[in-house]
């Protein structure tokens, strides 16, 4: 995604994989640096996410799997249309945590849905919007699990799922950044955050010129 | 669709078709005849339905479009899966207000996006589902708009749009059932509601068994 001069940059990995931290320091390197940046993230991105993500997390029901990914999709759209593009033209850096790799690694991998479809979905979505780099925090699952124990945070409905379901994740999510290298930068989640955060520094500075 | 033994019929129109009107008389005769009739109708459904009719309907900004068609088939998603799909499971007449159809013809005629690709999002969504019957009730702009005003009936989002657009509504609804005549059955809503109703029933008794 080219248009204006503004730079789209995404983190996915599973939860505990350090994406907050990282985009913490980011965000400030790049605003020392000067740049204007957008923070922000889906699902829930923006009002009318908001409102879509309540549904999605907190409806009593099950929701049929499809009618979760066509929500996740809803709020793609949305997103994108009101938030990502509008900043991206006025030059800012738009900083995002989970975009489409996110729905295909968790609702493709995990679910009960294929991959691809979700992926056409969100392309659909987003008119084939895609970032100029994606930032994947690779974290095998048992490290994963054990750096949310040693936080104590209760784990929510996608945390309390099987371990075998965050290594299908990982897989997909690795599966990924394989077929893009170039929009991918994968990173071993294990390195100090000060080292990741180096590396990301590096990458994202050929991109903020 | 013939999962179970039984019927799922869909009513399509403009507003002030008379759609209401031939629903209320198609379940008495159903339910004299000893059937158990679901009525129900898109969007809005099923309760995950409501929530997101909600949003799509009263939310004060706004709404991207593919967002909206994306809302609008994850009702559709949920609905299909939780209400019309049990319903015939359990040999029961499924009678719902507007399906795939009403998409195609309101936001893919009407609005910026491609028929053909709100379409295949609706099978999506609805994993290929298609009603046994669907019933169009034809009535030109000019008519529905005078019949709109005589019930002095307060305009919504849509009715508000101009005549082009119910025109080009309608010229979509007859491309849908010329393109699938054993599924549509096309009436002249002009005609007295009794007329319409026994022509109605006359297919339907070809269904019910």
């Amino acid at each position: 995604m080219t248009s204006g001069s503004g730079v789209w940059i995404t983190l996915e990995g599973g939860d505990g994989s350090g994406k907050t931290t990282q985009s913490d320091l980011l965000a400030d390197w790049l605003t020392e640096a000067g740049r204007t940046v957008v923070r922000t993230r889906e699902p829930g991105g923006s009002e009318v996410g908001q409102l879509i993500r309540d549904i999605v997390l907190h409806h009593r029901g099950d929701i049929a799997p499809r009618a979760e990914a066509l929500l996740y999709a809803a709020d793609r759209a949305h997103h994108v249309a009101t938030v990502v593009r509008p900043a991206l033209a006025r030059g800012e850096v738009v900083l995002q945590d989970r975009y489409l790799d996110s729905s295909v690694a968790y609702q493709g991998a995990g679910r009960v849905l294929d991959g691809d479809e979700i992926r056409n979905l969100s392309l659909w979505a987003a008119e084939g919007a895609l970032p100029d780099l994606t930032v994947l925090l690779d974290l095998d699952p048992e490290s994963a699990r054990v750096r949310l124990d040693a936080a104590d945070k209760p784990f929510d409905r996608l945390e309390a799922e099987k371990t075998e379901f965050h290594a299908r994740v990982r897989d997909s999510y690795l599966a990924l950044a394989e077929a893009e290298p170039e929009r991918f930068l994968v990173l071993d989640a294990s390195a100090s955050p000060e080292a990741i955060a180096a590396q990301i520094r590096d990458r994202v500075a050929t991109l903020v010129g």
